[in-house]
């Protein structure tokens, strides 16, 4: 069938079935859902593809004058993405078809994250690189699992420790296994393990009081991880890398995983660091699994263009 | 200045800046944003109007065969906005303008706005319906402190329960003081105060486990309120009301509050609703708030036309 885009208009119900329909659907058919459930939390019915929510600010029952205003621009947004969409799906494709690497990163792991984008450029690859928000992270999971991407650059991992701790952006607890169950060469490092993530600092549970925190912003409250926690993370990541049916590199940035947990930074704690790095390191021990330990940080010159050029070696071995 | 349109791009902190920026245009005004945070809770980026949010999910540094599509959609649709909005703007304001009356819902209070609506609606008012979000009494709130409104109905102030307890559709303390403030007539009800809003059940509070749950669908859970809460939620909305500037009428509901609180049903728990109307009634005793008692459940037929029309004897009085 012929499918150039899609409008939903719902409350609650309504709009819980209109977005599992379109999340059903590829990146690039627009899908616009004009909701009065789009000024809360949006995570489920979103997932993992471009779908775009429009607040309907008064009930979606009948048209009144401010309806009539929403809704006026809701079906003109969706007739002019869907004749763009037709556009686009019309064009011969003459672009270039580069090999595409999936990319994790965030905030605080910028610097690793655009190095190794532009390695990934200069040896001819197309990086497609996702925010650590938990959809993202699903997003590089389902792109695996599909088959699109060459090669995964996983430097960013930190939705693990959301998972595991209950913050915000977690992406489930199969985050880190659809590249190894597709065979695909994955290179891995420690991003931002040195967190979990929660909404405005009023919104953090009580039963976290007395741990350290960091404002990021008015809406993102981070919170460091503990050596407990941490030494929890490197079992599951270990375990996890270790079943892959794909080659996998893990790179170990010695001096901190985060642009916060760099010497002198308010989230440095070497202790929690090493029990992540031990707990890496025993369950990698005699398996498959490569270890590159680096007397650097996450986001030093260097660090982060090895594990791009490592990614390579081994996505050229693999072909 | 002349402004048919706002489109902005960016991940956490672009996100909350432009937010901010776009919250303070009056509502018809096209504003997307494509935000690597849209897949999460957008509450703080949406505010109290139609803030349009597109998960950009990819990085939004750089162009990719992913980010492509997504933007591709974006520029269309911003475009088709502004050009719909100019064109509403120029045309003559022919049609109608009858006086706006706002209205409060919530899925188990519809059969009682349903009929509030109608009644309006031949009485010569244009009723606005808002959803109890949290972000639909912000609105509610907003366009009764802007003096847009002849009148309120606010049937539906369950918002006031999530903001004692901890509830995900809190509109903030100052809920139920605006119309009071700028003197505007209400006729006030007690729809929903039986329950407190969660998302999916696995992310409610250890702290509530042993309360009476019900699973409304997969993405929202409702709490029973205790008759504690109650008391304060009824001491709480008679104090609001004791000070407002304008005509009040309160219309107590003596057999239930909401669809699941009626004789049988889940949330049923008459010593609760008589801790909320005693304390009420207490409140508001010896204060210019009329108090009317009703030997009926909010959703029974009559009871919210008799509120409607009690809304209709204070605005036409006040003029």
């Amino acid at each position: 069938g012929r499918l150039d885009g899609v409008l939903a208009v719902g409350g609650s119900g309504g709009t819980s079935v209109a977005s599992r329909a379109v999340q059903a659907l590829p990146v690039g058919v627009p899908k616009l859902l004009v909701s009065t459930m789009a000024a809360g939390d949006v995570g489920p019915y979103v997932g993992a593809v471009d779908v775009t929510l429009m607040y309907a600010v008064v009930d979606v029952a009948g048209i009144n004058s401010l309806s009539a205003q929403v809704f006026g621009n809701a079906t003109a947004a969706v007739a002019a993405m869907a004749r763009e969409y037709a556009a686009r799906r019309a064009e011969p494709a003459a672009e270039e078809h580069r090999p595409l690497v999936g990319l994790s990163m965030f905030g605080l792991t910028t610097p690793a994250v655009d190095e190794a984008r532009a390695e990934l450029d200069r040896l001819g690859y197309e990086a497609l690189v996702f925010h650590a928000t938990g959809a993202g992270g699903r997003t590089l999971e389902k792109l695996a699992a599909d088959g699109r991407l060459v090669g995964v650059l996983d430097l960013t991992t930190t939705e693990l420790a959301d998972d595991l701790v209950g913050g915000v952006l977690s992406a489930g607890p199969h985050r880190l296994e659809a590249a190894g169950a597709a065979g695909i060469p994955q290179v891995v490092s420690l991003g931002a393990l040195d967190m979990v993530n929660f909404g405005p600092r009023a919104s953090v549970p009580a039963a976290f009081d007395g741990r350290t925190f960091v404002v990021h912003n008015p809406t993102v409250t981070l919170m460091r991880t503990t050596p407990a926690e941490n030494a929890e993370l490197g079992r599951r990541i270990g375990a996890k890398l270790a079943a892959a049916r794909g080659p996998v590199t893990v790179f170990v940035p010695l001096r901190g995983v985060s642009g916060i947990d760099r010497e002198g930074g308010p989230f440095r704690d070497e202790e929690a660091d090493a029990a992540l790095f031990g707990a890496l390191r025993e369950a990698v021990a005699g398996t498959s699994v490569e270890l590159v330990e680096a007397d650097a940080h996450l986001n030093d010159p260097g660090f982060a263009r090895r594990a791009a050029l490592r990614l390579h070696e081994l996505v050229t071995a693999a072909r």
